[in-house]
Formats: C-alpha cells, structure tokens, sequence
C-alpha cells in the first residue's frame, strides 16, 4: 500500500513487517505534477510478465523478459492475456504504452496505487481501464491486505497489473484457463475479464467472515469482561468495515456501468455473468451494513454496561453507608464525656442498669429495618444475579 | 439455513434442534469457484418431486420419481406445477437441465442457498427466476424460520424449490387448485407465480404482529423491572428485525420489477394483482420501520431509567450521610477528653446541668431543619412514588 | 379500528370504550387466503347506506334499504354520492358488486380495514380506487380517532365508505351540497371527490395542534417538574406523531397521483384543486417533522435535566462530607485514650489551658476555609438559582 | 403572525408587544370550509394601496383609495406595482378580482396567511402567485421578525402584499424605481418581481449572522460558566433555525421552479437573474446547516463538560473521604475503653512512652501515602487547571 | 477572507496577521443593494495584471499597468492567459468589462468573495465563470489558509483572479508553459483552465493529510491523556472538515457540470481531463467522509473514557469507605462510656482478658473479607491495569 513500494522479481519474496494503514488514503500528486505523471523511477525493478495465450484449442503460457516480446502474439487470433505482477519501472510503461497507445492518465489510475475503483473508457484505440480492489486476510497474520488490481481491456486482449506479487487471487482464473475448465475458453477477453472481477469480488466474503467473528468475540467480552480496551477494538473494526464499504461501493458502481453500458469490448452474453458479479456486491454491501450496525449497536450496549456497573458499585456503597453512618453515632453520643455527676439530666442511660444491651438492641434494630428497607426495593437481587453470572 | 442440509425424503422427518443463525450471511463460493458451481454432492438425496397438472376442465397431482417423468407432460395445454421439496443433488439439476436448458447462473440462485430476494431475466428459453424468502414462526419453538423459496417461471410451467420440506406455506395454493377455489386454475402459470409470492409475502404478518408483542412485553419490563438483560433482549429483537427489514426491501423491489417490466410471460391481468402484492410489502415495510424505532426509543427509555435510579440512590446516599455527619462531628466533640480541670475553658460544657439535653436538643434541631430542606427541595416525592409503583 | 366492529344500523349508537391502539398496523389476511376475501360475515349488520343525488339545479337525500335500490338512480343526468356509514356484510357488497362491477381486489381494499392510504385505479369499467385515512379527537375523551375513509370514484357517481358511523367529517360537504354553496354542484363526481378528500386533510390540523399543545405542556414538565412519567408521555407523543406522519405521507403521495396522471375520470379544472390539496399535506408534514424534532429535542433536555440534578446531589453530599469529615476526624483525635500520665508526650493538649478553645478555632478555622474553597468555585450559584425556581 | 391582525390604515401604527410565535404552524381551515374562503371579515381595515407605475421615461407613485382606481392604469403601456401594505378586508378583495380575475384558490394564499412559500401557476388570465416569506431582526428587541410577502404577477401588472405595514424590507426596490437605479426602469414586471424577490433573500443574511453571533456568545458560556440556562438557550436557537430552514427550502424550490420553467410572463433575460437568487438560497441554506451543525455540537460539548464537573466533583469527595476515612478510624481505636488494668492485653499502647507520638506518626504517613497516590495518578492536575481557568 | 481586504500592489506584502475564520460565511450584500454592485472602493489599490500569452511557437509573459494594455494581444491567434492578483478597485473592472463585455452578474461571482464554489455559463459572448476555492496551509504558522479563484474562460482567453497575491498554487502551471513541459502549449485556453483546475483540487490533499494527521494525534490523546480541551480540539477539527467538505461537494458540482455539458468552448479531449478531476475530487470527498467518522467516534470514545474514569473513582471511594466503615462503628462502639460499675450487663468486653485483641481480630476480619469480597468482583484489575498503563 506504501506508494515507494518495491516488487520482488520473480521468488523468495520476504514479505514486508510494515504495518498495513487500515486508512483510507488515496494516492495524490503533489500538487502541480503533470497529468500523466507516473509515480515510479526509472531503476525501480522491472515487473513479472506472463503472457497467457488461449483459445479454444489450446493454451500457451509465456514468461516475457520485456514488453516488447509480446509483439509476436498481438495479431494471432487468440486471447492474450498479459499478467502483470508489480507496478515496474518508467522502461517498462514507456514499452507498453508503445505497442497499446494508452491514454496517458490511463497509465496513472494503473500505477499511481492506490485509486479508487472505476470503469474509464478511452477510445482510439478502444479500452476499458477497470480499477478493482482485491482484499484478503493475510495467511500468517490473519490481517486485512489491500490492494489495486488494475484491468486494461482492449480488443482481444487484457492486461492485468498487481501491485504485490506475493499475494494473489487468480490462480484459480489461471488454472481454469489450463485445465480448460467451464466455457473461460470458449469467450473472449470480456469473459476473461469478467472471470478475474468475479475472483477478486468472491475474495470479500472470507474477509467479511472474519470481521462478523471478531464482531461476536466482541460481543461476549462485552457480555462478561467489558473494558476500555474492548471499546477500542470494536472501534478498529468499526473503521475497516468502513473501509471496505467504502471499496464495495465503488466496485458496485465500476461494475455496474459495465452492465448497464452498451460498448462493443463487452458482449452482451457476458453481460449476464457482469450482472451476477454485480449481485454479488450487493449482497456483500448487505453484510457490510449489517455488520457496521451490529458493531453500532454493541457500542451502546459497552456504554449502557458501563452504567449498569456504576449504579451497582454505588448501591453497595450506598447500602454501607446508610446502615453504619447512624448505628455509628448512636455510639458516638454513648462516647460523649458529659460528666454524670454534674447533674441528673447528664447521660444517666449510662448507669441505667440495661443501658448498654437496650443501646446494642436499638442498633441492631435501626440496622435491620435499613437493611430490610433495601431489601425490598430489590437492591439485593441484582448481587446474587451478579455472582451467578460470575 | 444450513448449506449441507439434508432434506427429508417424504416423511418422518425429526426437525433439528440446530440454533438457527439470525444473522444475514448470504451464501457464497470460496473464491476461485467456476461460475455456475452448485453447492451439491452427487449423493446428497434425491428430492420429493410433486408435479401439479392443471387446467380450468382437471387437475392431476403426481409424485414424480426423477425428473425425466415429467417430460409427458411437458407439451399438454396445462399448467405444470414442479413443486420441489429440497435442494435435490448434482444429478437432478443435470436432468432438469436437460429438459428446462437452464442459464447455469440461474441454477446457482436456486441451489447455492441463501440468496438476496430478486427477479432476473433470462431468454432462449424465456424464463423468470424469482428468488423469495419465506419466514414462519416455528410452531413448537415460536423461533423464527427463514427459508428461500425459488420460482422458475416458463412457458405454462413454474418450478418452485423450497430448501426444507417440513416448513411449507403453500398448502392452501395446492388447497386453491385442487379445489378450484377463486380464479386460479383460470390463469396461467404467471398467476401461480403471484399465488405463490402472495402466501409468501402473507406469511410475514403473524411474524411481525409476534415482534410487535415481544416489544410490548419487554416495554413493560422496563418500566417496571428494568435489568442489562432487558437491554440485550431489546437488542435481539432489533437485529432480527433488521434482517426481515433487508428481506422484505429487497422482495419489494423484486415484486415492483415483475410489476414494471412488460414481460411476454406475465400478462397484463396478473399485473394488476403483483401491484396488490406489492402493496403487502410497503404495508410491511412500514411496520418494520414501526417497530424498529419503537425499539430504539425503548433502548433510550432504558437508559433514562438507569440514570433516574441512579438518580434515587445517590439521594438516599446523600440524605443520609448530611444529617448524620454533622451530628456525628458534634458527637465526636463532646467526646474529646479536654481535661476539664486544667482549666476552666476546657470543656465546661460537660459540667453543666443541662449539658446533655441541650447538646441532644441541637442535634435535633440540626437534623430536623436538614430534613426539612431535603423535603422542600422534593427529594421526597420520588420515594413515595417509587414504593407505590413498587 | 378492530377488524370486527359492529357498526350500528340507525341510531343510538353506544360508543365502544374500547382502547384505540395507536400503533400502525395494517389488516392482513390469514396467510393463504383467496385474494379478494373479505373480511366480514353474511350476518354482520348492514350498512347506512344514504344516497345523495344532485346537478345544478336540485338535489335529493334518500336513505336506502339495499343497494339494489340505487338502480333507479344510475342512468339519471345527475351526480350520485353513496355515502356508507359501516363496512356492511357480504350480502351487501355482493349486491353492490353487481351494479358496479368491481374487481375483486378494489372491495378488499375498502372492507378489509384498515389499508394504507393510495390510489390504485382500475379499467372496464374505469373506477379510481381513493384510501384516506379520517382523524379526529374525539369529542369527549380528547384522544385520538382513526379511521379509514374508502372513496370509489366512477364516472358520474362516487361511493364513500365509513368504519364506525359516530365519527364523520363529512357534515360540511353534505350541507354544501344541500345549501348549494361554493361551486360544488357546479361540478362532477371528480370535485366532490376533492371536496371530501379536502374535509378529511382539513382534519389533521386540529389534531396536530392538539399535539403541539401537549409538546408545549411536555416542555414545561421537563423544566419545572420533570420525572420519568415526563419522558414516558413525551414518547408517546413521539409514537402518535410517528403514525400520523406515516398517514399524512402515504397520503400525500395519494394524491400527488391523483393531481399527477392524466385519467379521464378528473378534469383539468379539479386537479388545480387537487393541486391545492396536496400543498396542505406538505404543509402537515412540515408541521408534523417540526413536532417530532421538538419531541427529540425535549427528550435531550430531560436527559441532561437529569444530569444537572445529579451534579447537584453530589454536590450537596460532597460539601457536607468534604467539611465535616476533617473535623471529625480532629474530634476523633482528642477522644484517644492515651494516657498523659504515662508520658509527657501522651496528649499533652488535654492539659492545656486552652486546649479546647484552641481546639475549636482550628475546627471553625478549617470548616470556614472548606467552605469558602467552594463558595470560590461558584458551587452554591446553583442552590440559591434553585431556590429561586422552585 | 396573528391572523386576525389589525393592519394600520395610514400611520401612527403602535407596535403591538404580542409574543412572536416561532413555532412553523401554516395556516388553517377549519375542517370543512368552502375552498377559496377568506379569513378576514367585511369590517376588517382597508389595506394602504400605493400603486407605482413606471416605464423607462417616468415613474408615478399614488395612493389609491380603492382598487377600483386603478383601473385607468391598467390599459398603459407601463409596469404597474400595486404594493399593498396589510392584508385588507373582504370588500378590498371582491374589487382586486372584478379587475384581476383571480382564481378562488390564488386569493387563499395571499390572504390566509401564513402559506409556505411556493410559486403556483394559472391560466385565463395568466398569473403566477409566489408566497416569499420575509425574515428581519426587529430593529428595538432584536427578535426575529416573520411574515408573509405574497407576489402576483400578471401582463405588465405585479401586485404584493404584505402582512403587516410596519415591516418592510422592499424600501430600496423603490428607491431605484424613483431614482431610475440600475436597469430596473428598462425590464417589465418579471425583472421587478425578481427584484422584490431579491431583497426578500438579502434580508435572511443580516438574521442568519445575528444567530452565528448568538451561537458563539453561547460556546464562550458552554465553555466558561455552562448551566441548564444555557442548553435551553442553544436549544432555541436550534428551533428557530429549523424554522428559517424549512422556509428556505421551501423558497429555493419556489425560485428553482421559476428559474427552469418556461413561462411566457418571465422573459429569459430575468431568468439570469433569477438564478443567481436562486444562488443566494443556496447560499443560505449552506449557512444555516452549517449553524445547525454547530449548535448540535454544542450541546454535545455541553453534556460532556456537565460529565467532566462531575468527575471533579466526585474527584474531591472520593481525596477527602479517602484520607480521613482509615484515620478516623485509628483515632476511633484508640478512643476505645478497654480496661488496661483488667489484662495486660488491653490496649498497653495508650500507655506506652511514646504511643501518642507514634500514633500521630502513622496517621501522618497513612495520609501522605494516600495524598501521594492520588497525586501520582494526576488527580490535581484537573484541580490546577481549573483554578487558573476561574 | 474579510471582504474589505486590500491586495499588495507588486511586492513588499505584509501578511496580517488578521485571525483566519474557518467559518463557513459567504459573502453577501446589504438587503436592497443593486445587483452586480461590487463591493469595491474606486481607491482600492490596483491588481497585478500579469498576461501570459503562448502558443506552440513561443511564450510570452508581460506586465500589464492597467487592464487597456491588453487590447493588442486580444487578436492575436495564440492563448492569453491574464493572472490577476488581488480583487482590484472599480476602474479596474470598468476597464475590463469594456474589452471583454462581461455580464454585471459575472463580475459579482468573481470580486464579492467568498461565493460558494459554481459554474456559470453566460452568452454573448460566451463566457464560463467558475468559482473555485484554494485551500493550502500557510507555510509558518500550519493553519489553513482558504481564498476564493475565480476563471473567466472565453474564446482564446482565460482570465484568473486571486483574492491574496502572496498565496498561490499555480506556480507549477505557469513553469510548464514558461518550459514547454507537457501537452499544456499544444491546447487551447480550455486545456489551461483544466490545469488550473486541477493544481487547486490538488492543492486539497496536503490539507487533508495535516488534518488526518492531527486526528491521529488526538486520537493518541484520548487514548493517555484525555480532557475537556482534547474534546475542543476534536470539535474544532470537525468544523474545518465540515468547510471543506462543503467546498469540496460544491467543487464537485462544478466540474461535473463541466464535464457533462456540451458547450463550444471546452473541447471533447480536454472533457477526458476534466472527468480525471472529477474523480479527484469524488477521492478527497471519501477521504474527508472517513474523517469526519474518524472525529465522530473519537468524540464517544472521549465521552467513554470519561465514563470509566468515573468508575474508577467511584470504585476507590466505595472500597476505602465499604472497608473501613463498620471497623469505625465497633471502635465507636467500644468508645461508649457505659459505667460497667453500674451494671454487670455494661460492657463487660472491656474488662475481659482478652478484649481487645479480640476485638483487633474481629476487625480485621470483617477489613479482610470486605477486601476479599471487592478482590473477586475484579475490581483490583482495574487499578493495575491502569498502573501498568501510565
């Protein structure tokens, strides 16, 4: 998601520690850069090119050292399908740009990552730059890896461009294309792209599980152990589930201009697989939504808690003080020193024979109604409630 | 709910004690999955196949073995009625798809359960696929069942697919036909459609009216014996309130497609009575949105009540503590040991002859004149109430 | 408002001192039922039905045993109003659906109360199906009335439908019609169809000042005398309003229809009424969002009410603990029993000569600085403003 | 505001001192009234009638007696502004129609005030009748000032009304017109109905600053000396922006429907003008959002700096109790009677050389230990800051 | 942003340091003002005219002394661009409406800043005024500094105003004519107005960065050290967002009208440029969004951690008192001077053996057990936690 990021080759690609930015931010220029620009140096390292050439009679698959390699199969009648890992150098874009004729602000929403998803037609020649946000839960750490696949279709082509190598969500697309399953095969470069689209919206649903876990783990610490903490981390989640609403949206919308859209690059018998694709982003939107109202809803639920918890600490305080702040200064008057032999009328319950059982029996008797006073109002019931819970 | 159910074949069939999942998790593939992939093994069992053959002059009701039996019927001048109980295995939707030429996407909507509710076209061969949910409360339980209803509608032929046999609500549109009750076997297969979907959409009314008299009960609970777990409960009815809130949504916006669209294979006639089915969902719409702010009002009234019994406790501490502790301080003075004869300032008030009276006169008077500004203020009035609501 | 309320024949009618339930909920049929069913047995009472026949120049009032004696009537060069006071039994409505030929699922519309509020229009022959929804205080009780009022709109003729008898809000038109006042029998059906859906709009306003007056009287519990009972009633309003601006939208909505389609059964000429029509339903809306903000408004009020009187306990309980436990702690000190003849530093103070005095002014000492610490702190601003309000 | 409102014949009008109601409550019928009906009677005042005729050569000004003495000017071939100050009496408004032929409804917005602003149009004779509203500051209380200016705009012919004399913002309309300012001279009645609508828009500015004045004033309260006072200001304020909202929208959507329809009275050249009043709307209800946005905040800041006194207050309690509690009861200990003499376990301490230092020495640690963790914990930090606030 | 500021002719500018209102206040005249009066003084310093006139050929950059110097350039076939600093006086624009015969409204937009960010098309000639506003933090003191640029795009020409001359971000735009960088020689006035555009929406993203910025610090603040200022802060935060999220919806507008309207002047190759720009602006509108959630939550976590604060306190005063409550009470008790001479029944404890350490131990326990019961309830996790923490 760094914006310098640096693709590895072709193997033993240590992943990065960095910290993924849940955040949602935007490549920018700096403000004043040409149109066009690309983010990108001339030495950074060249991406991994395969060219994965197919139609229905077989299949052929390429590694490409260079752009320019792929010249040869441009005319064949076949769908070439150039699968791009890592965003590469200006070399590389400079190659491309002169076998495809890009639009020069076609190439920024492919490189300058990442953007937000988008279907942009370019004409002269025909092209359609489809910005798609993958998303998966990193196998090692368990957490939330975002990022761009750009898609350029063009007439019997398609062009594929990831930012990461090491993560990747269309091998099974390559595989189908291999072994020549269901009818990938038998269409053009639309269904091919329509294919990688699916692949990338279908990725969503084990990530959408995961958070809807998180979501009921939080949900019993809120029940049996809420604590500051707990607030946070439903605020964390809170936010990715922002975050990626706000992709489902985009994607929808991208998508959705492709079915609606009549152009001639997308036929209309993939049209009808389009539109599953885009059923398919509302049902995640769905999940989305009632996600983020369950995380609401817990929200209210930590605060209410928090005050179930207070009235409770301060009944018991309550309950303590009420009984022993009157019994205490019954004995306090009993403590006074006023001199008895001054005068009859001093403290003469001091030398009454019964004096001090009947003052205990006053005691206990002020301290028993108070405690029966509570009792109740039900002021007990929610201890022993309590300490069952517990 | 469960996607590995296995339907009853025709009787006996011991419902099971699995905890129904409330929340909305639509059915999806793993990523990578073919397009048109049925969530079937080849050995999940056969479903029960009941074919109900009508026109306005007979009606015949056959239990079908496989699905090829049904192709007899296929060319007569009747209604065909394919109702199917279970989600049936890889082997009967082959042959099923050999006599209707099913869309392969069209199949997964009705097999890979659940699905959003929604309408979608298909041609070469026209059809309709409806998918529908069905919600009952189940008679033992009175927990909710949601289950999705799929309807194929063709050319004088409408299949329907429900996931579980033994939850079913549409005994009385067999009931209809059979006893040519009404107008239905004067239509055709479009006006069972509607038939169907108005049982469906009718079934939503006992569950909400049930929603409603929880609400009711739970309103009660609050005003007069508020506790965390009143919260939760009021929580549990808004979630699934807001899962039949999604549902219902998205059938009307299914029904008013049927409604809109000028489709060959539902005529004008019908129409007229979806738009009456349609209006059944604004009804109930309406009545979700109802009860859906009636319960976050009561979360509200729930909160305002813990703080007013915070309120109350805080004035018991209070009313308590500020007569007693000046008393006690006056206690406590007169409980120094000064030595009385080390000078005549030390004390001399343990000497006198009405020392003590006086000294207990104006703890009195202390205690009597704070309770009277207590009681001034209204602190008062709260308790009095409060026990006699108790 | 209960679905099987007896309406009375004639007169004498007994008010029901039944509860009237405020909350939204619409008939629905048993799931299952035939569409078209309904709602009323062979031997419910029949209906009043008053026939009021006029044209410019005369009009007649004749009470009507049966609908079939509204036969003479129908061909005559005059407008036609049948009044129905009653939903009736099956009996009648089969006769009336004899003369007028309705659909099936128009009279369920007008039987099966209550519906919500809309237009549906049918053909052969052309009829415009209107439900409003009348409201009214009742006179003696003050609390809210709702019923449905059903308008069938045909040519030349237009039948009203009424639930109870004893609530009408049609007087008004009835004695226009008599007194020929206004232009109403200058026009058609389709003006007395205005008029009376303009008396039933006219309607919602007493209510809603009504409203307004309770929200203002709402509003001076919560300052001056706000309890819990307070914030229970501001709910209740907050749930009435909540149902009539459910009515007054899906009415609105009626009769933007209405002014909007271009049917031949209303003329150019009416629709500028009914244009004016529909600006008083926006204008009820208005009044009715401002209510329900208030209503919002107030709970937030009582809530921080609430909070400042909880500021204000504490308050209390903290000056008076704050300056009294120091001194009782001092109190404490020279109540010890050490014994001063053991040692010369064993509580030498009990010996002095001004021990006690000095003792005293410490305490007061103390006590005036506490309470002057809070008196700087603006802590007792609050009590004398208090004071002040009660 | 009033309906039965006294409008002043000439001058000399006293003020009345009424309360002015801010609440949003439309004009009403009652239930049951004749459309069209005015709500003034025969002996109501005549309203004062200055009739201003101009073309770019000349300008007139005339007081007209009645209305019928307008007649000769209604042939010229010049502009002509009936300006009509107070809403007159029925005899004023059977005149205005004999010469305008208004149509019954159009009367019933000008006269029946208050209207919600709105632009409605009529044929035979072509009129358009725009409901403004008009919002000043009164120049002696400050208070905010409503009433309804109601527009007619004919053939050459604009006729306004307003509520009440002693209000007007149109002065500077009339001044140009005198004064030949501007272009105002060379258009027709469309670019002077612009104008009166131009100053009506301008007013809203100087008011909508008055309360961002006052919104300020009351977060300086929030922030230095916050009491329930001060919500229930913010409170009103937040009413009385929703008052002008609902009157902006209103207007905007008015202006927005003279802008975009083509109407022959309103020639394209004013139609510039009239959106960049249309503009300023937008202007406006940017502004009040904006307002209301931030009186929301403030009372959310208000709730929370409630919380935070009481976290100070409990803060001294919880220090003060804290300390003294545990040495109070030291003290309490050693006040104990137990007879040394009777066992040499009794109390030995109260005779030991050094008990009394001793126990004053532990007391003394005890509370600077306790003084010390609240400290460490960064209680006083509060205390400090809010000293240095004061 | 004050409306009378005064603009440095050349060079030697001073900023004031007049304090920035982030408020969002248009700007608008006095009620009755005439329209397209500027708000201008004739004495008001002149602008800096600078006039950048370029073709493919050849680029040219000239100081203009008053706006007449610019009439040979009008003709010539290349692209004038006129850079004029500052708003100017009133015979700058008598000058300028004389060469290019602006429309009075046109002027209005462009010299009474701040307006709201539009697009205004205008005709003969044919003129594009779009308002737009920059936005960049100042370099010394980081706080953001808003003004208003104003483009008059016509035939061949554009014209730029700039509110303050020494903030600007179109440095970059004129380096690129000035070397030939880019495409920008090879278009027309259209391209440059695009570029303009463009540096000014990007002029947004460091904004947005400094404040996602200080929000993450905020939210640190919250997290260790929260207080009411924090809560200010926060607020503050989200009013500024609030500004610029107006300025950016309406910004928003404003392009997409220029990318969707077909007018003459902006050609179908600079459109795909502008629809670039308006995806930047849909990418700075997410951003902001997620940071006014960001603000939002921040805000309940504050009022969150305030709530456990205060529990903490309550939990410290409950323990100490609940604790050493009772031991006060027996110590009381046995402080009780009842003469053990005058009955056997006196408190005999006191002169048992084994009195007082008895009595010792029955303290303790009760101190032990109270300790122990509060232990198990967990409310000793708290505090360590809470150590840990600091």
């Amino acid at each position: 998601m760094s914006h310098s990021l640096t693709p590895s080759p072709t193997a033993g690609y240590a992943p990065e520690d960095e910290e993924e930015d849940s955040s949602l931010d935007y490549f920018y220029d700096e403000p004043g850069t040409l149109p066009g620009t690309l983010d990108l140096e001339p030495d950074d390292p060249a991406p991994e090119i395969v060219l994965i050439d197919y139609n229905l009679a077989k299949a052929t698959r390429v590694k490409l050292d260079q752009p320019q390699d792929f010249l040869p199969y441009l005319t064949a009648q076949t769908v070439s399908w150039l699968d791009i890992q890592g965003l590469g150098n200006t070399e590389t874009w400079r190659q491309m740009s002169q076998i495809f004729q890009f639009h020069p602000l076609a190439l920024e929403d492919v490189v300058n990552v990442p953007q937000r998803p988008k279907v942009v037609y370019y004409e002269n020649p025909d092209q359609i730059v489809i910005v798609a946000w993958m998303v998966l839960l990193k196998p090692d750490s368990r957490t939330l890896h975002r990022e761009q696949v750009s898609l350029i279709l063009g007439e019997n082509y398609l062009i594929t461009v990831q930012e990461e190598p090491q993560y990747d969500c269309l091998e099974a697309v390559r595989d189908r294309i291999r072994n020549n399953q269901g009818s990938i095969r038998k269409h053009g470069a639309d269904y091919l792209a329509y294919a990688i689209l699916d692949a990338i919206i279908d990725g969503f649903f084990p990530v959408l599980e995961h958070y809807t876990d998180r979501l009921e783990e939080l949900e019993d610490e809120v029940l049996f152990k809420p604590s500051n903490h707990t607030l946070w981390q439903i605020y964390e989640v809170k936010q990715e589930l922002l975050v990626l609403r706000r992709a489902i949206w985009s994607q929808r919308d991208a998508i959705n201009i492709l079915v609606r859209d009549r152009t001639r690059l997308i036929s209309k018998r993939v049209r009808v697989y389009l539109r599953d694709c885009y059923d398919h982003t509302i049902n995640i939107r769905d999940m989305l939504e009632t996600n983020r109202e369950l995380s609401s809803d817990l929200i209210n639920i930590y605060m209410s808690t928090m005050g179930n918890k207070m009235n409770e600490i301060m009944k018991i305080l309550t309950v303590i003080s009420t009984i022993f702040i009157p019994l205490t200064f019954i004995a306090g008057v009993y403590g006074m020193n006023f001199n008895p032999e001054a005068s009859p009328w001093n403290m003469p319950e001091l030398n009454w024979y019964w004096g001090y059982p009947v003052c205990l029996a006053v005691m206990l008797a002020i301290g028993v109604s108070l405690f029966v006073f509570f009792w109740k109002r039900g002021w007990f019931e929610d201890f022993s409630e309590l300490k069952q819970k517990k």
